[in-house]
């Protein structure tokens, strides 16, 4: 079981979950009791503070969840808007989550010429103490971006295919003179270049992120990749639902995890767990994974067990 | 001069260079009195000395070569490398030569849906003390992912076009239904995108990556384009050469820089500075750095001052 992908279709299997749990701590979302809101007054000088309080609520919140989901999938951009102080909450939140037994898929959506992806894929998926499992990735500069973050068949790579974000289309769906659209292309590429890379599972270590935004997409790429495993994000706040995902799953019901963060992390401002208050933010947050774990499992017709 | 464009083609103009120094600090390619070999072979436990090397290598560098630039690019893969010291090491760089009057041109290539995209912004190019003018983007989100990149006038933004690795054409060369290509396609968007945030320079805060090894991709897009400033790397190291690069400029020798980054990083390792030792890096990469300069201008036909 040494391949990365094999790892994450056991874990799934071990969980019964096809969830993935993002930790995007929106510093205007916190609860109270854990980010005084005067902090965000003066971010700048209160960084530490700030920092300390989002690496207890991605403790909390993975105590919560780590039974429910076979990774977690923390995005960079909200660790790096604190800097120094930020980056170590990371690199804290990523210890605290392999500890509870979970994957980490970093989301950096990093991308490079080849030597400088190689110090991208040094710097957050190799190390002897800590690393991530598994990191986001943008195609765009082709396969020299790539292949450095594929080096270790112990990790992976999920590449941008098709986004979640409503300007997607501009450039993902320019249609190419051969008929297909470019991200239909990115789809041929990623699968022809991940073919190296398969797993025991009959899917391969370079992975995609195909958004739950675009159900028709998904659905046509699906039919499209038979061994690129999906990360699909857009659940939740972004508005995809669990009929909207069924599609990026295979026949069986593998091959996809799917991501919410907001919609976990911050459930406790949803009306239905308002009861809770927001210090049982924590609770919330496992409540709407539940929720969202067993949709996804009724949608694809599995047993919640 | 509010727009940040307008602060780069002032500072152009101010020392008649038209380069940009990147400072990608490899590790394995430092003179060995700035950094003991034995550090590398085992860098996780030794990342805070590594990065007090880096600083001290980078001050060298910027004091050897600030009057000759106008911006300096830090490679953010190679600080990440080093984890949180590499990140405070990367701040400690960006402090510095804002001091020395330089522009500060993050190459980072972030991306990302629009409310991440914003928190990467925020990160990078906000900030009351302290914060970099212009940060590298990749496009292939579409819009959302680049606006919140353009928010603040004073601030700019490169997008990547065509890529100077020699995967590039993988995906930006293929050929679309109206007979564009995927890249020829992303400098039209560019450009309208932009058109919203023209300086009085008549170039756009929306600014774009077009390497120097395609010199004839280079010569069709500057023809596509006028009110895009382009970064032009890939000079030196990655083997563009001055002639390579004129057609990146305008007729009036304007609306580009030219980047080097092991070039004169590590000039001192080419034979023709092998006289000085590697102890003199920082005079090898001034040397580098001035004949740089004079070959761009000499084959732009400007005067060299």
């Amino acid at each position: 079981m040494k391949y990365f992908i094999d790892q994450l279709h056991n874990k799934i299997e071990e969980k019964n979950s096809r969830i993935c749990v993002g930790l995007d701590p929106h510093l205007n979302l916190m609860p109270e009791n854990i980010l005084r809101p005067e902090i965000l007054d003066n971010l700048e000088a209160n960084r530490k503070e700030a920092a300390a309080a989002v690496l207890k609520f991605n403790q909390n919140l993975i105590d919560a969840v780590a039974d429910l989901t076979p990774v977690v999938k923390p995005q960079m951009a909200f660790y790096e808007k604190l800097a120094v102080p930020g980056m170590e909450c990371l690199w804290q939140t990523i210890a605290y989550a392999k500890e509870k037994g979970l994957l980490i898929l970093l989301d950096g959506k990093r991308n490079d010429i080849g030597s400088t992806a190689k110090a991208y894929a040094e710097s957050y998926l190799e190390g002897e103490k800590i690393a991530a499992d598994a990191i986001t990735i943008n195609p765009y500069l082709g396969s020299d971006g790539i292949l450095p973050f594929l080096e270790n068949e112990k990790k992976g790579a999920f590449a941008l295919l098709r986004t979640s974000n409503s300007s997607a289309g501009e450039l993902q769906d320019l249609k190419l003179a051969d008929g297909r659209t470019v991200y239909q292309a990115v789809a041929d590429f990623l699968q022809e270049l991940g073919s190296q890379y398969l797993g025991e599972s009959g899917y391969s270590n370079l992975a995609a992120v195909v958004g739950a935004t675009y159900p028709k997409e998904l659905k046509a790429i699906r039919a499209q990749l038979d061994s690129v495993f999906f990360l699909i994000p857009g659940f939740g706040a972004q508005g995809g639902g669990a009929a909207d995902i069924k599609a990026g799953f295979d026949k069986n019901g593998r091959g996809a995890v799917v991501n919410s963060s907001r919609g976990i992390n911050f459930a406790y401002r949803k009306a239905e767990y308002a009861d809770l208050g927001p210090e049982n933010y924590a609770q919330a947050a496992r409540a709407a994974a539940q929720k969202m774990k067993k949709e996804i499992n009724n949608v694809l017709n599995l047993p919640n067990t």
